[in-house]
C-alpha cells in the first residue's frame, strides 16, 4: 500500500526519478465526467520546474499521456492511467552516491529497507518528481469538484529568502496554506476516517512535508476555549460560524465552512555546501557537496501539488456512501 | 472504515459516551505474547479522569474486560476484544442539547451527517471517552514493543494556565511531544504508507488534535538546508545523525534515530461561559452555557492516549512484511 | 484483516468457541435504521443448535447483547457491537487434543501458524460457533435490505443421509442454494470488486464451505454458448432475461435478475469413528475418536448463516458510492 | 477497489480492450528479485491468441514494457508498472452494439452502472484482454515463488467439443484445475483472510469464471466424514495427509499438502448464432448475431491466467507478516 491512497477512488502512483516513465492509476472515478486536457496541462505546468529562479535546471515537458479510462475525453468508469515520460535524465550524477547517503534525503533509510536494491538515481521513487502524476490526478479531480461547486486554492504564507540562500549554496523552506470552499457539511467519517486523518495521510506523501495543522492549528494550543470556539449563527437557512478557528472540520466531519489547513515544507535537502556523511564502501565518515540539479526552494512548486492532493482526497470524501444511502 | 486503523494489526473502536459499554477489537496481534493485565490497568489509570484538578468530575472505573483473544493471558492469534462498561452516565445532562449544537464540538456536523440520528449523549461516539479503549490497545502493544526494545514516552511541552481558566469558566489546550526509542531503521513504506502518514492518520483520531509535526516540524520551514540537514556519523557499526531535526524519519522511513513528533491539542470546547449558537427547533440563534461534567484541560489525559496510539501504529509498522521476506 | 469483511460497512468478528464471549462489530451501518431485536433473535434461533436430530447437544441461549451503535433500537451511525456469552463450555473435552490434531479440522495448520499458542478449546476462533455473530450481523442487514425491497432466502438442495450417518458414527454434508430478489441492476465493481468476488471472499469465511458457484456454475462448463446465454426481453419498462443461467450477475455486476449461487458444505469433520492422526508429544502416529458434542450434519444450521453473510455483503454492495454520485 | 487485489503486494489492472494500452501496477514486490523478461514473455505467449483453432483471430504481440520498478532487471522496491499496447483494434465492430447488449456479456449491467458512459468497444474494461497484464504480473510472481520452492501448474480437466461448436457457430466452456506445490504450512489468515477467500476473490476477476471449489469441492458434499477426512501421517519429520480431499487448506490455512482447486469456465458468450436481445434505441426486442473476432472456447487461454492469478495471490499470502514476526 506504499504508493496508493484513497478509499472510494484510489490513486496508485508509480515511477522513479530516472525510470522510463512515471504515472498514476486512478480507479473509481465517477463515469461521465468530461476531462479538459488543456486545463490538466495548465495545472501541471504550474508544478513544472523552470519558471522561477528557485527551481531546478532540470527540464521536463511533463506531458501526460492517458492510456485508459477515457473515451472521447470522458471518464468511462474504468481505471484511468496516465504516464509521463522521463526524458531529461542524468543518471551519471548519482552513481557516486551509491554508498554515500545525502543528509536530509531518504537515501540511508531506503538503503536499509531495500537492502541496497533501491533505485538511487535522483532519489528514485522518493523523488519530488513523483509529484507530477499527483498533479495530473489532482487536476482531474479538481475539474469534477468544480462541477459540484467546490473550489480549491493553495498559497504560500511563509518562505525563506531564496536569493540569499542561492548565493550561499544553501536552501530554504516555507509554509503553504490550502483552502477549499463549497464543501457541504457532513463529509468525513468519525475517528480515523475523518477529513484530517485522510488529508494528513495523503499530504505526508508529498516529499518534504514536516507538519500539518487544521484551522488555528498549533496556535489553538495557546488559545482559551472562549477564544477558540467558533460561535454558530444563521445566515438565512444556512448555519455558519462567526469565525473559522476550526478550519471547516469538527470531529473529523466538515461543517460547511471553508476547509483550511497549513503544511510545513522543509528546506531542500540537496545543497551545494559541504556536509558530513558516511561512506559505506569505506566504512568511514566523509564530506559531501551534492551536485546535480536542484531547487533552492521547492515551496512554490509544492503549492499546486498540495492543491492536487487535496482535490484527490476531497473527491474521495465526496464519494463516501453513507450520506447518500 | 470510520473507527478503525492499522494494516497488519487493526484496531476497531466502538461505543459511545453513554452506551452500555465501549471497547476495541484488535485483530492481527502476533500469537504467543503474554499480556500483563496489571500493567495494562496501570496504563489506563493514567488516562482515567479524577487525578488532576483540571479533570472532569465524571468517575469511571475503566476496568477492561477481555472477552476473547487471550488464553491464560497469552495472545492466541484470534482477535482480542476488550470492553469497558459505562457506569457513571448522566444522559439527562444532554437532552436539552438535541437541537442546540455546542460550539467547538462535532454536534452540528454529525447532526447533518447522520440526519439527526447520532447519539447526542455526551458527544456519543465522538466523545473523548473513546480514548479509553485506545489506551487499552496501546498498553497491549507497548508491552510487545518493549520486548523488541522499543520504548515510548509522551510529555507535555506546552500548556495553558489551568487554574486561571477554571476560575473564569474557561478552558485551555497545549502541545504534547511523543518520542519512541529503539526503532530499527527501515520501517515504513514509501509515499503514502510512511511513518508520518500512518501516525498522522491515527493520531487525528484523538479528539481535539489540531496539528502534528515531525522532528523540527513547522520550525523546519524557517531553517536553512545547512541547518536542518542532520549530518551522518558512525558510532562503531551504527549509523547515527549528529542532530535529530528529521525526527527519526526520512522519506517516510525510520532512520534508527529517536522518532519525535508533537501534536497540538485545542482547548476543551465545553466551557461554562456563555456562547452563541443556534436552536434548530426554533430556527434562531441562542445563548448556551454548557453544563455537564468536563475537563478544564484535557492535555494531561491525552498524554497516555498519544503514547497508546503511537504504540499501536508502531506495532503495525513492525509487522510490515517486506523487510523480513 | 483475518476476521473482517466488507468495504463500506465492515464486519469484524471476534471470539473463540470457549472464550468468555463472541461477537461482532459492524462499522458503517447507515444511521436511522430501526432494528427489531425480536426479529434478530428469531433469525439467530434458526442457527442455534438443538432443534434438529442432526445437531450438537451443546446448548447456548445465543442472546445477543448490543453494547453500542443503537439509540432506542435505531442505528446512530456509530459502530454497533453485539456480544454473545459462551456459557455451556466443556473445555476439558479438548485438553487431550493439544498435541493430536483432528483430521479435517484446522488444528494442525493453526498449530503451525500460531506456534502452538492457538486456542485449542472447541476449535478456538475457527469454530462454527463464530457463525452466531455472523447471524446477528446478517439479521440486522436483512432488515435494512427488506426496506429496500430486497429479500433473501437460502435452502438445502442436497444433503446426505443423516440418520444413517448418525447410526454409524459418521457425518454428512450437502449443498445450499442462496437467492436474493429485488436487487437493482448495476451493483458491483468490475474485475476484483464484483459481486462474485466479494460474496465468495465472505462466504468462504463460513467453516466447511468447499466451493461456490453462481448461476449455472460448474454445469455452465458443460453447456454451449447458445444454451447458456440468457436472452434479453422487455417486460414493460423492465429488462429481464428469459432464463437465469447467469444467476443475476454478469461481469461482476448485477442485472436485476435474482442473484443465485450455491455452496458446497463438507461433512462435519468431528466423527465418533476412529481415525488416524499424529501425536506431536510422542512424535508418532495414533488413533483418535473425537469425543465432545458435535453435529452429524451442519448443513441445516449453515442455511441461515449463508443468508446472513449474503445479507451483509449485499448491504455493503448497496453502499458503494459510485452509482449514486 | 474495483480493479485491484492483494494486501501486501497489490495488483492494479488498467485498460480497456480498445484503449491505447492496458497494464498493471504491482506495488509491494520484495526488493532484490531478478526478473527474467524472456521467461515473462514466454509465460505471456501461452495466453496470447492465435495458437489454437479455438482462438480469436485478433492478433496482438503482447510485449510488455516495464516503465518502473526495475533497475537492471531487478526489483527495487518501487511499484512496477508494465504496459502493453493495443494495436490490432477494430472499434468499428462495436459501434452498432451501443444500444444492443450482447447476451452473456456484461454490456447491459455496465450500461446501467455507468449510465451509458462505459467503453463499449470490445467489452471495454470487462474484456478478456485484461488478462494479459494479469499474466505479466503472475509471471513475475511465479519467478519469485519458484525461488522459494513453490511451483504452480494449471490444466484443463474438462472441455466441450470445440470442433463441433465452431462448425455450428456456437461455443463451449470447461473446467481448469490449479495445483501449487511447495507451500509451507501455516499460510493464510483465519475466517475472511484465508487462502480460499483470497484466491476466490481474485479468481472471480477472470472473466467467465462461474465457480470455484477446493479439494474435493462440491463432491465433498456427497461424501461421509470418514471418507472425506484426510488421515495425518508422519513422513520422517514431515506431517502429511494420506489423501488430499482438503486440497491443501483447512480453516483457511495451508497444511503443506498441495493446494488444489478447480474453476468452472462458461462457454464464450460471443457466438455467431442468432440470439434475442433488446434494442434500447428503439425500445424493443431484436435479434443479434455477434460479429467481431472471438474465441470458440477460451478455456485453453484461461489456463495460464489461472496460474498467474494464483501466483499473485500466493506471493501475497507469503508476504503476510505474522508468521515471521
Amino acid at each position: 500500500m506504499s504508493s496508493r491512497f484513497g478509499n472510494n477512488v484510489t490513486f496508485s502512483v508509480f515511477g522513479q526519478s530516472h525510470s522510463e516513465a512515471i504515472g498514476v492509476v486512478i480507479d473509481g472515478l465517477p463515469a461521465g465526467e468530461a476531462i479538459d486536457m488543456q486545463q490538466v496541462q495548465a495545472f501541471m505546468d504550474r508544478r513544472a520546474p523552470g519558471n522561477r529562479p528557485s527551481d531546478t535546471p532540470r527540464r521536463e515537458a511533463d506531458v501526460p499521456r492517458v492510456l485508459s479510462g477515457l473515451v472521447h475525453h470522458v471518464t468511462c468508469g474504468a481505471p484511468l492511467c496516465a504516464v509521463i515520460q522521463n526524458t531529461d535524465t542524468h543518471p551519471e550524477d548519482y552513481e557516486k552516491l551509491r554508498d554515500i547517503p545525502r543528509p536530509g534525503h531518504a537515501d540511508y533509510p531506503l538503503r536499509v529497507k531495500f537492502q541496497g536494491f533501491q533505485d538511487i538515481r535522483g532519489g528514485g521513487h522518493a523523488s519530488g518528481r513523483l509529484t507530477a502524476p499527483l498533479c495530473f490526478a489532482g487536476a482531474v479531480c479538481a475539474q469534477i469538484l468544480a462541477r459540484k461547486g467546490i473550489e480549491l486554492v493553495a498559497r504560500i504564507v511563509e518562505m525563506g529568502d531564496v536569493k540569499a540562500a542561492a548565493f550561499t549554496g544553501d536552501s530554504v523552506g516555507g509554509v503553504i496554506e490550502c483552502e477549499a470552499r463549497g464543501l457541504p457539511a457532513g463529509l468525513g467519517e468519525p475517528m480515523f476516517g475523518g477529513v484530517e486523518n485522510r488529508l494528513a495521510a495523503a499530504i505526508f506523501g508529498i516529499p518534504a512535508v514536516r507538519g500539518i495543522e487544521f484551522g488555528a492549528g498549533f496556535a489553538a494550543a495557546r488559545m482559551k476555549g472562549s477564544e477558540h470556539n467558533d460561535a454558530y449563527r444563521l445566515e438565512g437557512e444556512q448555519v455558519r460560524t462567526a469565525t473559522n478557528h476550526h478550519g471547516g472540520v469538527l470531529g473529523g466531519v466538515t461543517t460547511g465552512m471553508p476547509l483550511v489547513f497549513r503544511i510545513a515544507i522543509k528546506p531542500t535537502p540537496s545543497i551545494a555546501r559541504t556536509q558530513t556523511t558516511v561512506d559505506f564502501a569505506r566504512n568511514r565518515e566523509t564530506e559531501l557537496a551534492v551536485g546535480g540539479r536542484h531547487d533552492v526552494c521547492i515551496v512554490p512548486r509544492v503549492v499546486p501539488v498540495a492543491e492536487a492532493v487535496t482535490a484527490c482526497v476531497l473527491l474521495d470524501l465526496l464519494l463516501d456512501a453513507k450520506g447518500v444511502f
